[in-house]
């Protein structure tokens, strides 16, 4: 090691998000150390790099003897086994009171195992997510810790200071809780993304195929929506996918992708964890149900062979349908958020993660992927009532929910006349009606489980469990 | 011991499924003991048998010295940790080639790790479902076994006699499998029952806020129902349930029993499992969310203050509607068979157990709590197309949902418009529309996932994957 100098930071894993993560923290004049063994990866940081902050290692003992102690190290590679692999490598080559972060989407039960098994050795170790993609990562990413307080108060200049900022100058990082709590909190902001994306995949076709517009007016649609209440990075987004034409040709590049959406496991997480913790997010199921789907392309095409296509909605006003989809989308998000925020509510009790949701929906303002216009709302909600048990409880958003639910529903029973595939938007209409239900038919489920396998049913009004024999027993 | 007699087969767990296959076993003229802490329940055993073929034990040791060798014992107790318990309990008193099987609803994963722990002790292990309730357990279940073939071999004679026979006479059970293979078959069973139950559910709800139809009516209707091609077991249980008057009222009983439904876990095991295969089963993933969004009594009743009550159907024809429920309860049921059977032949694949669903919807087609009269159908698809690979694609079946489609899109525009919560229904509905979408709008999300992630896409017709800077980077 000819370089004497000391980094205050180190990153291992300089990937997309690593690199530009660690390009962030150099252009807010933190000397940062990034370790990856693909040395094209540590000179291309270098190249990056304006300020002459960081450094890039190949191998990992000068990387772990450059940083200032007690160290701290954070991990950005692929969650799984990989991490693992790395904390054998590393944690030989550090001093106790050292502070390891694993900044990827690591399953939260790895993390908590982790927690564990650093902590005993003497590390300070936390979890954290950080959404925004690379972009986020460059510019200002949403940041979710949790675990060791301590080590995040160390670390928490450095976060804010790289962190995205609100509309009120707030940073978008804030301790979220004990344990797993950060990945976890990441875990459900990954799951609503996925709702919402797949939302606006709907709406594609529902403009597309039901009202039969062409992909220009849709993108000026997604254009003006963005303008609007539906304000969002998402649709900023997906405005400007709309934008962007194929090479050397007049359509655009949307047309020749495939139909087929991968996933990296983070919307299937949630929905599993959700069902373990009986908190239903049925909007989320059914996004990631739909990219499962979208992988049995050969049985699609056969399918359509069998069973024909969709209709057009023979709409009355096309202006009309086009308005109350953009109520509908507004609805479906709130209803992404609603669920994703109640299975926050609930893995905070059963986990013991005392998450304050104000200060979650403060840090999702901006930076990450599910940043919208609409999380102000919800951070004045859970500001206004700390202890509201599920967001459609409020009596400001039931306001805005009620002013729109007209329009879902009317756009929807068309598109189910019709025949179009709108699933997200049909599990989280459902979901509402049920949810605002205050009797639903689940009487009959527990006279039939009782009927059949003697599982006994509960009365209103009435303490304890009971059973009938429903119809005589028969006898030979 | 004072009773020298050897029983050919011993019961483990003599509550309501133990003591009723036991009492079915003693009925074909087997000798059969039955062994249960409680000396009640084995004092219970011994009065309800009619043919002095069984004996009770409230002791281990006595209980398993009264079976001829190799013994062959069952236990039937419920999943988890008691299992576990049973055979620490248990093995000490074992000879090698002694044959132990597990009849609960174990999860596979359990399974897979007894298999491995027993057959190392030179004991026969078999994992086996037993599906039909109390009624099923006494008369004839559908029996669905995996695991140890030779053991299962051993053990057919006996589970022949006592299974459930189909129409045609042939019995219901077949071997499913090695490893765990009757466990995963029985839970997919256990979801489809899950989905169909809350299928039957939302009929009610909708006859009775969207129709306003009363009890007395919507039991006639199902006992019609139940006379044509939705003959099932579900359905028959349901009629029964709607002639029940509560005790000393004038009153149903159902309209006594709280509207929150338990669960035991094989639901929503099913639908964890189906996300890990890729497999999407949206109608039993929603059944489980709403036996779970239940259990919010308190938040719904609070809900229906913001949000108010669905309307009813403006109906032009009440007669009509009915009939289109009827259709839409066909064609939900066809959904829901569907969608378990495809995540069989996932697991099929993924799992190696080498599935034959034939003659699954054959052991299916009486005795469990799913038979209906369409695994007769069912039946003939796999029989007639033993590697079709979904069960929508076979053309019979095609020509059922084809009849069948434009009545559920009719009744759920109208249930959608009146705000009223079918949330299954529309899950299994959405599922078929986007099944038979040659192209779906998952092109927006892979474009969205490499915009934000760099996660690449893949394009028609081209081998690789791709990635584009879709708008230019940010430089300051």
């Amino acid at each position: 090691m000819s370089d004497t100098k000391k980094y205050a930071f180190g990153m291992i894993g300089l990937g997309v998000m690593g690199r530009n993560l660690l390009l962030n923290i150099g252009d807010h004049g933190f000397a940062g150390a990034g370790f990856d063994k693909d040395a094209a990866k540590g000179q291309l940081l270098e190249q990056e790099d304006k300020n002459g902050n960081l450094k890039g290692f190949s191998t990992i003992e000068p990387f772990v003897a450059s940083l200032s102690t007690p160290r701290a190290i954070m991990m950005l590679v692929p969650a799984g086994k990989i991490v693992d692999d790395v904390i054998a490598e590393l944690t030989p080559l550090l001093d106790k009171g050292d502070i390891v972060i694993d900044g990827g989407n690591s399953h939260f039960t790895d993390t908590n195992r982790r927690v564990e098994y650093l902590e005993a050795q003497g590390f300070h170790f936390f979890g954290m997510g950080v959404s925004g993609g690379e972009e986020g990562a460059r510019r200002g990413p949403s940041i979710m810790p949790g675990g060791d307080k301590k080590a995040y108060e160390v670390m928490k200049p450095i976060l804010e200071a790289i962190s995205a900022k609100a509309e009120d100058g707030l940073p978008c990082v804030a301790y979220c809780g004990p344990g797993a709590a950060g990945h976890f909190v990441k875990m459900v902001h990954n799951g609503i993304e996925y709702g919402m994306m797949q939302l606006i995949a709907e709406t594609y076709e529902i403009m597309k195929n039901g009202l039969s517009l062409d992909n220009e007016r849709i993108g000026k649609i997604y254009e003006e929506w963005n303008e609007g209440r539906l304000k969002s990075f998402l649709l900023e987004v997906t405005r400007d996918v709309f934008k962007y034409k194929a090479p050397d040709a007049d359509h655009l590049l949307i047309d020749d992708i495939k139909d087929e959406a991968r996933s990296k496991g983070t919307g299937k997480w949630t929905s599993q964890v959700a069902m373990d913790l009986q908190a239903p997010i049925p909007t989320i199921d059914t996004a990631v149900a739909m990219r499962d789907l979208s992988k049995y392309k050969a049985l699609r095409v056969e399918a359509a062979e069998l069973y024909g296509k969709a209709e057009t909605i023979t709409a009355e006003d096309t202006e009309k349908v086009i308005a109350e989809l953009e109520q509908s989308l507004y609805f479906t998000m709130i209803i992404s958020y609603a669920q994703g925020l109640h299975l926050l509510t609930n893995a905070s009790v059963e986990y013991k993660y005392d998450l304050n949701l104000a200060e979650i929906s403060k840090i999702w303002r901006a930076g990450c992927i599910i940043r919208s216009q609409f999380l102000y709302d919800i951070y004045n909600a859970y500001t206004n009532n700390p202890g509201l048990q599920h967001l459609l409880l409020d009596a400001g958003v039931a306001k805005l929910v009620n002013e729109v639910a007209p329009g879902i529903r009317s756009v929807l029973s068309k598109t189910v006349a019709a025949g179009i595939a709108a699933p997200a938007f049909n599990a989280s209409l459902s979901y509402f009606e049920a949810f605002r239900s205050a009797r639903m038919p689940s009487n009959v489920i527990q006279a039939q489980r009782d009927y059949f396998g003697a599982h006994t049913y509960e009365l209103i009004g009435k303490e304890g469990t009971f059973h009938t024999q429903w119809v005589p027993k028969k006898t030979e």
